[in-house]
């Protein structure tokens, strides 16, 4: 079972995710959490080009096809092997944030974005997108108060940007209401947590989102 | 004017490209000479990752996908920029080698490939292509003879692969014949230059190859 969480800056969805895969490993689930680069060492060299400050020339498709060369090897060498081990992967952030920021925000095309990523991971989509929906001026009012997370270049993006990508999350949402479940992360942790578990509980014991 | 050389190892493309480029200079035409990644610094860090000896784990999706990221920034800070100053560009090896190399010899798919390129470059083809077309037994010959060596087994293995790599190419010719001229390139290097030097200048001249 493959288990994507998706959302702008300030969304919660790495706190929720960190929740989620304590209470599964708790409850006796054989589970993993990852993001990309998740550790592979090709896959981090990749994103250390995307995330240098000084590669101010770096062109939004060179950016976009490196995210999909990071993200293929990420499947290949971590999330595949532990979905054939009948893991639960829990995976911060996947194909969708790609279609939302470089397709959406970036303005390259969704269509575009797709293609580029069906070719990375061989048509590989989550069975379950939890997508934790704010308003991006109060997600990154959130990243704000928090002091200690450092500001990358992605997070100076202008907030009419992180509006797009919010929308084009939630047209993606609409397109593939079969994998995509939206939470109202406006609210408490408590409730979301409580509400994603229930989400996540339900797709493993009857399938159904 | 875009003219991108082509061919499998061995061919002699790139001492051919080097005498064009003197040439043209020497009639006093604005060329530039290059090959990816071109001192792109951004390009140059995508390559280390591609030939980086310790990434055995590199998968061949995500190598196509660094290879076309790599020729995006290349075209992007030094071919375009180049092109619109109205100078004749020549590369050596462009496209048609990541459709050659990864889409035929690593049977990735020639037109899985062309997406991922046609992405990349937003459509940029050369408005001519030369294949330096050579049977890879030569070609490998070649090599070796510079190296003072016979060809051992692992050459004969990669032997199948480089023969894929050739037809690919030739494929290519038929599939593009408006931008594709084919040189014999078992002949003289003499015979080579000439050849390649007369399609050039009918090409600057009237358009044609």
């Amino acid at each position: 079972m493959f288990i994507t969480f998706e959302g702008v800056e300030g969304c919660g969805k790495s706190t929720i995710a960190k929740l989620i895969y304590n209470k599964l490993k708790e409850n006796n689930f054989q589970v993993m959490l990852t993001r990309e680069p998740g550790g592979v060492k090709i896959a981090e060299d990749i994103r250390k080009i995307i995330l240098n400050k000084e590669n101010v020339t770096l062109d939004d498709r060179s950016e976009a096809l490196l995210f999909a060369a990071s993200r293929r090897q990420h499947l290949v060498e971590k999330v595949w092997p532990a979905l054939k081990r009948g893991e639960i992967v829990l995976c911060d952030r996947y194909i969708d944030s790609s279609l939302a920021y470089q397709g959406g925000g970036k303005h390259l095309g969704v269509e575009e974005i797709l293609k580029v990523n069906l070719f990375a991971t061989e048509n590989t989509f989550p069975d379950l997108t939890l997508l934790f929906d704010i308003d991006p001026k109060l997600g990154l009012e959130r990243i704000s108060a928090n002091k200690d997370r450092e500001i990358n270049r992605l997070d100076l993006e202008s907030l009419s940007f992180y509006n797009t990508v919010r929308n084009t999350f939630l047209d993606l949402a609409k397109k593939y209401p079969e994998r995509y479940y939206i939470i109202d992360a406006s609210k408490s942790i408590d409730e979301v947590f409580n509400e994603t578990y229930l989400v996540i509980t339900n797709k493993l014991t009857n399938g159904n989102i």
